[in-house]
């Protein structure tokens, strides 16, 4: 197991791994590790000679201070779960400033309107954030392979237009959602709810299903409707946002056509923990 | 396998059996067998030297004369699926004038007020229909153990009634609830349901699930809000009703009383066809 926190440590290590011609999978991570992030990891495990895990709980991406601020840190339980999985991970846990410079902010980018939709528009100077850590991160790491949940869908495409964008040599491989066995996806940001709020976030994955089952028979207007009105009908829960998107560039549909393939994607509070879940139509 | 047909001749196999010492164990079913049904029969092949089925689509138990025209008839593959089972159960399978001695009616009976609660309400005469055709079969088998299953939670609490009510030796054996891996309880009718209705039937359970979790912490009337509003969102369901009552008397409540013990009812719709489930709180 080796742990960096220096930048300029790691780059060079890196260099040297690549001199010896190892290939480098990397998952990057805001720690909190999870069954969903340890998927991504066997991946690279599996395919790659040495694998990169970052643990990074990236400021810039938190378009909410109290968001950023009760996001789970659990680096040492984090270190012990890798270790499980393969003694010879190379965990990048830098310090912001380090990996900064100093300059604690995102640049800005443009997605073609990837960026513009749904999580886009929900939490400003998300995408920026996460594409400017991802950017630094490819820069440092420099993988053959970078790992992604299906869970963040839009953040998957918006990294794979990254990596067209700025012609990085980098292929960025996607894992589907790892679901807890009553259906809700994997998040560090579980550990945050309370009992009943864990409970009742099964019905998301519920509902989601219904849409799959709903999809092929209904319109799309008349599945929004049911989707808002199961959600609202709920106690514990507040949806924020439900779409029906074309999977290739994200723009909520309202007609189906032929031929095109479609993502249900919902945001749902459970108190003030934001929950984000898709599936496949 | 032995079958009768003729209500005497079973009588007499019967008699024959009880001067050998041997213990009887009973499982009244309407035919169209399904784990739900086997749950029981394997029950009664546990604890009973003998076990008669029955299996008899008793017309006085149909509020609606589509649901008995419709309901699923397959004696063959019943029998070949008790055979599956063990080799030794006895089939009684009567036709309804054999069964009635010509007079196709149901006698009228009073259970203290259990058969006016929810089914009782909404399918006129039902329990009279039951009680009369179980009182006849227990008259017939004068079985030691009968078996019931708790989807029908009001028939198992009226049956246990009866048995009280006419001093019957017949211990009355309830069975918990089986359900398909969606949670969908066990029923001939799902047969009937078409594709997109039998996706859409896992809901039910969903809720009903959610409402178990919901029901220690909030009040009834939002509870029953939720479940109305849940389902009427729904395209593919209908509810009839939904209640949580005591599970002693079956009084539909409106507030807990602690040490006392509920379940949520509810009637669900898809098309034609009724889903009937509950759960213990």
């Amino acid at each position: 197991m080796k742990e960096f926190r220096n930048k300029t440590d790691l780059i060079s290590y890196i260099n040297n791994l690549k001199q010896n011609g190892q290939s480098v999978g990397f998952v990057p991570t805001m720690g909190a590790l999870h069954q969903g992030h340890l998927a991504l990891v066997k991946e690279s495990l599996k395919n790659n000679d040495q694998t990169v895990v970052s643990i990074f709980v990236n400021p810039t991406q938190f378009d909410n201070p109290e968001d950023l601020k009760k996001y789970p840190r659990t680096y040492q339980a984090d270190k012990s779960i890798l270790k499980t999985l393969d003694n010879n991970i190379i965990i990048y846990h830098p310090d912001a400033n380090n990996f900064y410079d100093g300059n604690i902010k995102s640049d800005h980018f443009n997605f073609d309107g990837l960026e513009l939709e749904m999580e886009g528009k929900h939490r400003p100077g998300h995408f920026d954030g996460v594409a400017t850590v991802v950017k630094k991160l490819f820069e440092t790491v420099r993988p053959d392979r970078a790992y992604f949940g299906e869970k963040d869908f839009q953040q998957l495409l918006i990294i794979k237009k990254l990596v067209k964008k700025e012609n990085l040599p980098i292929e960025i491989v996607a894992v589907p959602i790892q679901r807890e066995s009553d259906g809700l996806a994997m998040s560090s940001r579980n550990k945050r709810l309370n009992p009943l709020q864990r409970l009742s976030a099964s019905y998301i994955y519920h509902i989601l299903t219904q849409v799959r089952y709903l999809f092929e028979y209904y319109d799309i207007v008349s599945i929004k409707k049911f989707v808002y009105e199961a959600m609202a009908a709920h106690p514990e829960l507040k949806i924020e946002y439900f779409e029906i998107a074309d999977e290739k560039n994200l723009k909520p549909v309202t007609r189906k056509k032929s031929g095109n393939k479609y993502r249900a994607f919902i945001v749902v509070y459970a108190g003030d923990i934001r929950l984000i879940d898709n599936v496949a139509l």
